[in-house]
């Protein structure tokens, strides 16, 4: 193996001191507490735990965090009317609401009613036109977050090749337009596209984005590329023990980390950049919805 | 020469036929007459033409035409009230203000003022947002006009390589998302890109939307591919007499033709489906502004 192992864990930790000197500052300087306010709906597990890491980590960074929980056969007009509610309240500079929610409720409808000032995952058509016009406001988590560990290990992204394999609304389209704010040259990739292999041969920077365990071979890494690995599969382990399972990303990484120049490990790369990048959002908001200009450092 | 010339005007013309044909339908089947308010502010004669030319054509169609002469001082609170009294005005189910505007107006808050619901040219980031997402709306006029037009050529685009150089606002972004919808792979190259030509090579699709006059050369296109011009550039033209000018698109044409499929002329290519797009998303707002399903041949 000859590939940086790119540390997102690390990252994301002093990423999140970064954050917390800016609500320090944003406090003592303009009394401005930021506050994110994230609704879960139901009980599943992995969304109770996720919700949780987000409130823990919100806290952490000198946020106040406003947690609502509401059972998974709640009226939808009373989730909308929740979310009219927090868009109200000035101690609210971000809203989530944790997704998938329960099939009664409609989420486009749940979308449209956060007010795009206090939409800190980037979801509703307002904020995604800004990020392709190139006007301030929040930008999607993930790929944010993979922005940030590009330009940390590249430097400038000017001219180079890259090369997005997937092209969901919360990665794919995102990613693309930041790499193009970036000076990438970019080209996105997916299902239907004819050679893949080829095309990722050409690519200097290759996220990937298609959840498809290991689906991108080591040889179609270009020597010298960055990999941004940004699937997350659970998969079969059992060299680990019957009924073990393990998590592996969208890239075969053992093999392309003998290829690239740097990698991203799955899990411990992009994972832990998203929950800091939505931090870093509602840093974006609070000074926006306050007309501050918000910080550089946190945004695209 | 060896390309089919692709005939923009042809394919407007009968286009603006369809157009009518729904717009009898709307009448007779729904009672509405779509209307587009056109806003001009000052005098600059191009911008004179060219909204005397949509207004001509918006009638031609059956819509109800609405034209709003401003004078070049006019205040900006002024224009931006004409503008919501426009949004509340039922009769009009399209409104374009046509840029550019005089320099102590702010393009973006005449923009934003706009209701996204009548926004026919697709400038709100709601719309542009929702043009990425994959929700219905209106979408950029001129991606859409060569959309159209490559569709008409080729039939389904699935896993074609397309290959856009420029990444305006206007055209280059928008574009991308369309192609990408119709299952391209889709690269985005500019200024900044490393080895154009060779970038250029490998598409079966060329969209050149640089506004940078021949830039694109003979040899870069690939034997069979479709060549679509977006370029309109005025250079001087010395063989026609002194002082004489002629229009040329991004793409040395003569060259080209040699090796493309087929490619769009300047003038007499995309140039004529811009207004006639517009005058497709006019259809657009006006079906979904009363509830009903948009036409499916007339948009993205």
């Amino acid at each position: 193996m000859t590939a940086k192992i790119i540390d997102g864990k690390a990252f994301a930790e002093a990423l999140r001191i970064r954050i917390a000197n800016h609500v320090d500052r944003l406090k003592s300087q303009h009394g401005i507490t930021p506050g994110l306010a994230v609704v879960i709906v139901g009980t599943d597990p992995a969304s109770q735990v996720y919700v949780s890491s987000k409130a823990k980590q919100t806290a952490e960074v000198g946020m106040n965090s406003f947690k609502h929980e509401l059972p998974a056969d709640v009226l939808e007009a009373e989730l909308l009317s929740l979310i009219a509610a927090l868009n109200a309240d000035p101690a609210v500079h971000g809203i989530l609401v944790q997704m998938p929610v329960p099939k009664h409720i409609d989420p486009n409808k749940v979308i449209e009613t956060i007010d795009p000032a206090k939409d800190v995952d980037c979801f509703t058509p307002a904020n995604v036109g800004k990020v392709q016009i190139g006007l301030p406001g929040p930008v999607s988590c993930t790929p944010l977050g993979c922005l940030m560990l590009l330009r940390d290990e590249l430097g400038s992204l000017e001219g180079k090749n890259a090369v997005i394999i997937g092209r969901s609304n919360l990665v794919g389209k995102p990613m693309m337009q930041l790499l193009l704010r970036d000076n990438c040259t970019v080209t996105v990739a997916h299902s239907r596209t004819q050679n893949l292999p080829e095309v990722v041969r050409a690519a200097d920077i290759v996220i990937a984005a298609v959840g498809r365990p290991q689906m991108i071979k080591g040889d179609w890494i270009k020597p010298g590329a960055v990999v941004i690995d940004v699937g997350i599969n659970r998969v079969d382990a059992p060299e680990r023990g019957e009924g073990k399972t393990r998590l592996v990303g969208d890239v075969d990484f053992a093999a392309a980390a003998e290829n690239a120049a740097a990698i991203t490990p799955v899990p411990g790369g992009v994972g832990p950049m998203t929950i800091a990048c939505l931090l870093a959002n509602t840093i974006t908001t609070a000074s926006l919805i306050n007309g501050l200009v918000p910080p550089s450092d946190l945004t695209a």
